[in-house]
């Protein structure tokens, strides 16, 4: 039914060929609709047998001349990469199809944004814990950089694999880091992330679980305990099971992440104090924005754009904190945050392409 | 502009006569529309000058005979109570309000439940610190029962003014307190209290707060670890300050309230040994369910009904816990839980009047 | 997994045993709702492979003794009507299933009210035409009676087997019959039905259009002049295709259908003439009201009852009309309407077990 | 609080100086938004005492240097215009705030695009009969160009004061247009306009009728034959106000108008003779696209974008017709027609910082 068309060489201004490998999914489609504004980007759509969604809406025709050219879109097949000399693909796949796909972009010379789970993880016994899989490419998990710039960003310079990290991570690390990392958290108490989604990061595939009117007017907890973004946030804050405590949750609205964060910090602090860790922490962070503490901390300030947002709370005797992080789960935690590790391992403006937000009335 | 009845005598099978005041309110009409089915009382609105509502809709006109009589209607004066032979009043009222009638309705021989937090503290500095207001009549704080009948069932048999718990409380003391009654919890390591409410928790007043477009689509926390709830819960679950933390959450949903409490156990237990201590601690009580392990916690299964759900999920050494509680905000949380505290004081089935679930295809 | 019981008998109040096909789908699944506290029927849940959803929610249980039975559930074979002396069941299945079972559920003495459109149209040639199959039992379309009980109340009394309405044609029928019965309609300007309903309405199957992202936030114009419903619309306002024109929309709610019509009248008329019509045409009819023109139409205020709220509008020169009608599509639009005509068939209060509006703060 | 900052001279690329007063309400906080990204124009924001919004929510910081600078802010005076250079001033303020300032700039050299109803209707009559306040400048009515640029383009490039059409009379006039003005429609029968529009339609401004609890789950019909946006259609449209009947509803979602027309053809077309008079009417206009018939119309495609989406279906004997348009309220139908409008009048290209649809998943 689609006619695959070659596309035209890339200009100047767009000298990098990536392609889209899930194009029809959530964050597929972000991406694609991301790239095809990024002004150093010729994206490509490519459309593998296992992924494509037929269902999608076709857009009606403009009476006019039409200035929006569809994107180009090409078959998957092993020679599609070095064929159509593409720099780099993104494969926003389920991560069998990742494991599979990604050797063979990587032999043809291009570099991978993988978006799934496939290469989040740090050993195959990990993997096979908590995706119930085996993992049938266990050395790609050692050459993966995880693609979080806030923390790696001179790796990711030259990474040619790169694991795009999940969203309920992004947020979750981004909040909890710059502390872990200066050694200010009592551990023996605990933390705790509880975090709440909107319903985009449960995927495109109808369920009873995304029918509307089961969402709708509801709100539930799921996961508790035993989602397989944990080992994610153990691996990169350098946690135990036992001192990490988080809980998914689902919110009756599109897109965004909020995550509530509990923790002791091992002596008292002022407020101040706790916010220049995260400035000095990010001072390199395009995208991490400090709320003062009189403000609501909310999602529609994030939705729409690649920022992830922090807000702390100190208790009245400066030790018990409450950390609430807030992303756009398509854009920081997904999409926007692919396009940021683009921006990282080919020199760009780490901003290029990305939006500012755009909530309604903000 | 409306016309003032004076109510029929009560039938022999509706004995108790209920005044309402605040009846335009969320609670309030709730509370009317429950008492308006309960078959052993004949409810009376009352109309108080500072918190009628004068937008609310009225209703279209059947074409045959109405069968469906509207509620007796009544101007509130300090006579109205013993003039009219009322036996009980329930101000949903702001609680400035409450503290000025509540004194009237019982010199009247009259009792009272109270649904706003004029009585729910244990002192007028703690009502100063947390309300920000002196409290006229700080004698009746000694006096008022706290209306959670899982717990206070006997001294509410005899109670005279009844504070009827606020909705975050109810859903957080029912979730934690068999536990801390126990001894099983961990103080030293805290607890969390991470809760969410529909929209009807923040009233009807109109504010940008609570505007549509504000609201849909999005997520907030707000009053971190400082609501005016927390003093009710740190007194009846016998807990610091600073080992209690306690976040409010907006959900763009009209009702229902789930709360996620993480907590350590003093030591390892298995989930049916942890269930059984829930079991035990409510025997008696109709309106608390719990959840296999397997199922969702979710909203939808308690709204428009008076049931709290409680779902555990402990860690794999058996110690780390989570808590997620359920309740519908309007029902359990206030109007439900006052019908229920009515049941007790007249010696009525605990039931009487209270809905089973009626979610949509559950 | 579910076992199966057999139903205590009848006690004497509650002697009319009712089956319900087609229990875990919405219309279904409300119907159970409805019945359970209905005080003259004791239903009996009966399970046909082809239609039962294993995909619904397991209340969590009560830690008290649980007073709420649980209903009566046998599979359904074809001896189960009159081996278990059911008086009447009702089939919310698909229209094939429904063609396949009220034969079998007749010929057992029993009477049947079909919530399908397996036998609402005149003749098998329309339905081949509007359902795209065979019918095959075309001998049944004569002998069904169209279940609106406001306007065949007398022939439903007696009827054995009821094709209850579809919820379009309810709204529709309810808010035009009274003019066009008068011949107050100017037909040669045409009728317009402009009706938007809640995604109830499109069943429980999880399909894309149902998916909360594409539904939240969205609105869209469907079956544009050839939904289904149309031809009891024709057969019972007695027009002509021409003369109609209906178009459905999905609303991003869980239930209730607006349905907005625009006609001419013959000559002009006012307000109070207009609604006198309606008045006197629906003068034994309990669930019909009238809204004075000043108040604004909303489904609120019918969401959750029977009722179906009526409101009209007249243009300056008293011949331009609209007429608004508001029904809640699982309870007038189907089971509460399934119920009304139990009630008409067996001779109780039209209005026993039907519950008048619960709407949050009206 | 805020500090008022002269605005830095505009570099070459950002020539043209527009200054925007009623910023903080809907339509202005879009168009700040679009302002700031289009390419040509440098936005200033005007503080007006009468319609600045204290409540609107401040962004967190971020933590690197926030390469996002804040827009330049002016209070309103009476030589603000001329002393800052202002090209154009919008106005998204209510109706007698701009017929109190539009002459002040008109008379300081600058032009006025004004997106209340001030301007829209022909006469002082017709503005008191509708607005219910007499127009104190009645003879900028005569001067102002009505802001369509579908049918006022030649007009609009020397005009000095813009009347930005209302949202409803957009999506109306641009789905009916094309036929009237071929004389296609039988006017004797009749045309229908049912309007469905999101809450921001409503304006910021808190009442009970924006209350979340109000409106969500839930939808209603309002100034039914009467909204104030009838003489607009009436008046670019050729229609008798007896001829069109228009009825406006609110949806529960944030943004989005879907408007669908019936009306009879004076003689049979089939569906292509009918979309060829479409695409010939808007051969020029970049922002209309037209459905083929087997899509469904919806929302979700237009918003975020400055899109009238058109959709066509004809009844099976050619002359009945249902026509569906979609815009986005707040940009084809507020501030991006204002965009398009500004440049028109400055002879730039008309989609200049206009963004594509930018919808979820499409």
């Amino acid at each position: 039914m689609h006619k695959y068309s070659q596309p035209a060489p890339p200009a100047k201004s767009r000298e990098i060929r990536a392609g889209i490998l899930g194009h029809t999914g959530y964050s597929g489609s972000e991406l694609a609709g991301l790239l095809q504004r990024h002004p150093a980007v010729t994206p490509v759509l490519l459309d593998h047998r296992k992924v494509e969604d037929p269902s999608r809406d076709r857009l009606p025709t403009a009476c006019s001349g039409n200035k929006n050219q569809p994107l180009a879109r090409l078959p998957w097949s092993s020679g599609v990469v070095s064929g159509n000399g593409l720099d780099i693909v993104f494969t926003a796949t389920p991560p069998e199809v990742s494991i599979e796909v990604a050797p063979e972009v990587l032999a043809q010379g291009a570099r991978v944004i993988d978006l799934s789970g496939a290469f989040r993880l740090s050993t195959a016994e990990q993997y096979q814990r908590w995706y119930g899989a085996t993992h049938g490419r266990p050395e790609l998990l050692q050459q993966a950089v995880y693609g979080l710039p806030e923390l790696y960003r001179e790796s990711l310079r030259t990474a040619c694999l790169v694991a795009n990290p999940g969203c309920f991570p992004t947020a979750a690390i981004c909040a909890l880091w710059p502390l872990l990392q200066k050694g200010m958290v009592d551990r023996t108490a605990g933390i705790v992330c509880d975090a709440k989604s909107g319903v985009s990061g449960a995927g495109k595939t109808p369920s009873p679980k995304t029918h509307f009117v089961q969402v709708s007017e509801n709100f539930s907890a799921y996961a508790i305990l035993k989602h397989r973004h944990v080992p994610e946030m153990l691996n990169h804050l350098g946690l135990q099971e036992s001192e990490f405590s988080f809980t998914a949750h689902l919110l009756p609205i599109q897109r965004g992440i909020l995550a509530t964060h509990y923790l002791r910090l091992t002596h008292a602090v002022r407020l101040e104090e706790l916010l220049e860790v995260y400035r000095s922490a990010y001072q390199s962070s395009l995208f991490i924005r400090l709320y003062s503490d009189a403000s609501t901390p909310q999602l529609r300030l994030v939705n729409g754009s690649n920022f992830c947002d922090i807000h702390c709370t100190l208790g009245s005797e400066g030790r018990q904190l409450v950390v609430v992080s807030c992303i756009d789960n398509l854009v920081k935690g997904a999409a926007g945050q692919a396009v940021q590790n683009l921006n990282v391992m080919f020199g760009l403006d780490e901003a290029a392409g990305l939006p500012a937000s755009a909530a309604l009335g903000a």
